[in-house]
């Protein structure tokens, strides 16, 4: 729109005329002034509607929240401020000359967005996403979302990994065979990609540093609040490392550079959800055997199957946090039953080069050293009671050499849902996917 | 890798004593001396073993091509350097003091990957795919692929678009219903996404400008050089414009700062393809009324169904090349017939507000103005014989209000083909996926 200008500038453009655009937040009449606060990407400006303007006057009056409008008027400044001190329009008003409304909903609106707590359902959050996402609060998630996928590929990149595109369609549901979504491809079956893993590999063997962020399938039937059937992988694969101690210290970068960015960016949104962002303390690295051990002296807590459950991996989370002030934590050392065949085994033969990072007691990433020897890699899939033949074009990689190497998998969602306290992933989800929703 | 430095570096420390790692690419003995090159992911570096290296020595000479290794040697000066210019590593040579041995290929390599022209069928080049992404010139592809990620994010960003994840598994398959892949999601029927268009469209709804990079599928039963069936589309949707011509100026600023990226960060990928960056001028507009009229006048062409082929969109390039020294050209007001019924139409009634554009006479973009009226909508898909119930949640948007708004498409690969002639879109893909195309 031409002579429209965003209202975060306004506050530039006192005792001028302006034109201005967006979304009618709250209307009141306070004798005959008609008081309305008007919201578009950049800020919350309060407007005001004098009777002597006539026409705009006249406007004024149907106008209801979440209706969309253009508007001419003179800024003034405006001491006494009742709208967020965060805010950039909270130090103007809008004197309105000119209304002219876009668009408005048909109808009642189900839910009020400008109340700041909504106070809904996730049900009801979710099955009303086109309108729920324009809540202040929830808008906020999202602008942190952002903010988290620019810091991780400029980091990646400063960091000298090329960004890679793998396919997420693949021709057969490696990694063991479970939770793949099928596909209809032509005359043929085809799978959806449950990680990158493969492709980051090859990668390596071409490009020695990769990083994909990308769609990730995986057909879990979980009833969690920390899973969701799709959603956006963070994933990275170095070659020439030594051991996997440097894939945590690659990783350990990132998380600090995340986190300053969100400090630097995300102020308003992390003060609008009451936390903090973590301080910046070298994360703690305990093997699984000590958290093991932590676990069942500190919290009688016993572990199966060598593995750790959600709730053990809050208690360790909490164990960090009162222990070193800490809000991640490395467990190391997964023991190999629980791991995938390409992870490298330790020394012991039992656990594996590999680790889990926690953040504020949920996993947040997964990764590790990989075999990289051809031979070895083999008996690792023949151990499995896997097939080779299955994974020829996969071995192939190896077949002609690939560097000692390591990544990780990092879920972009739940960093918000643990950097904010959201009660489930979903709501850091644009459009999230569960097993019963695949709407809107 | 610890005392690991990249090669790029290595220049900085002429007289010293370092640690490298990377891939051999040649190895040719002279007399008693064993020379070869070293490449990582910075640069192409000679190195040198004397006899009298006795253990490296004996090392040296069971190197082979694609043997990857770890050394360590003494850098020298080397002022006639035999490696192209523009190799950060051409003006030194390092005298190798130690080998290890990283890894090796099992057998011959089925390509030479150290051949700049490795003269290898697409189908071949695919096949081996793990392996030809070794080549420097398919590297050189995936360098500048790796540019315009960084540079259409960071460009949106600055434009003040927020960056959104829509999900790729939708409950029906929208738009009209063909060329969707299906998939078997727990229980019910899930489609993979043909684009991202309701999700933006509801992104600016509530952010006002988003952008998306991501996986796209089309099954489409295409052979051709300028289809894959899996692709990353570069979206974007603004709210509050005010005709189609907004759209375009948006989409003709990402266009440039895309150009001036692989300017500054792709001259020597862009050298190595002996072609050059498109140079900035204002990126002609033309109707696809007047183009047919260019195309009937100037190349003896008839256009049928109102709509232009491929032949047509390399003529239209062709000519505009020639009349305005343009690479780019927008093609505007397709017929209602041929565009989608969200696309906004004309005043005529006949055209619609919409476009694509055209580089090197290859489409890269569509793009256009979309209805925001919930009942004018609503009315385009009964005109096209759809049910709206088919379409409730979309309509939801609409329903809540949304203000005029347009967007566009781009096909990421598609820039990368165009910019270096590459003879199949296959080509600028990491792993490709086609009717027949599943694998590696």
């Amino acid at each position: 729109m031409k002579d429209r200008i965003v209202l975060a500038d306004a506050v530039n453009s006192i005792g001028e005329e302006i034109g201005i655009a967006g979304w009618i937040e709250k209307r009141r009449d306070h004798g005959k002034m008609i008081f309305f606060d008007v919201r578009d990407r950049s800020a919350l400006v309060q407007c005001i509607v004098l009777p002597d303007a006539t026409e705009a006057y006249e406007e004024a009056k149907k106008l209801r929240g979440e209706y969309i409008v253009a508007l001419k008027g003179l800024v003034k400044e405006r001491p006494n401020s009742s709208i967020q001190e965060d805010n950039p329009g909270g130090n103007i008003e809008i004197e309105i000359r000119s209304i002219t409304v876009l668009a408005q909903p048909k109808g009642e609106l189900p839910v009020d967005v400008s109340q700041q707590e909504m106070g809904l359902q996730l049900e009801t959050l979710l099955n009303y996403r086109h309108l729920t996402l324009r809540n202040e609060k929830v808008r906020s998630i999202f602008r942190l979302y952002g903010v988290i996928l620019e810091a991780y590929a400029s980091h990646m990149r400063s960091r000298d990994f090329l960004e890679i595109k793998s396919p997420k369609l693949l021709d057969a549901a490696t990694e063991g065979g479970a939770n793949f979504f099928k596909v209809q491809y032509f005359d043929k079956e085809a799978y959806l990609a449950q990680s990158p893993q493969f492709y980051k590999q090859a990668g390596v063997s071409a490009f020695e540093r990769v990083f994909e962020i990308g769609s990730v399938f995986r057909a879990e039937p979980h009833f969690t609040t920390r899973h969701v059937n799709e959603y956006v992988g963070l994933d990275a694969e170095l070659g020439f490392i030594e051991n996997f101690e440097e894939v945590m210290d690659e990783l350990e970068k990132v998380i600090w550079t995340m986190m300053s960015a969100i400090r630097k960016k995300g102020g308003k949104e992390m003060s609008i959800y009451e936390k903090k962002v973590p301080e910046k303390i070298a994360i703690p690295r305990i093997s699984l055997e000590e958290a093991t051990e932590i676990l069942k002296k500190e919290y009688k807590k016993e572990i199966e199957d060598g593995d750790i459950d959600a709730e053990g991996e809050r208690m360790i989370g909490d164990y960090v946090w009162k222990k070193y002030g800490s809000d991640f934590v490395f467990l190391t050392h997964y023991p190999k039953t629980i791991r995938p065949f390409y992870t490298m085994p330790s020394k012991d033969g039992k656990t594996t080069e590999s680790f889990d990072l926690i953040f504020r007691g949920l996993e947040i990433a997964t990764g590790g050293q990989r075999i990289h020897d051809y031979k070895q890699l083999k008996k690792s899939i023949e151990s499995r009671g896997l097939n080779p033949e299955d994974f020829s074009s996969y071995l192939d990689i190896f077949r002609f050499g690939i560097p000692p190497h390591g990544g990780w998998g990092l879920g972009s969602e739940r960093i918000i849902q643990q950097l904010l306290g959201l009660g489930s992933i979903k709501e850091a989800v644009l459009y999230p996917r569960d097993v019963k929703r695949l709407t809107p």
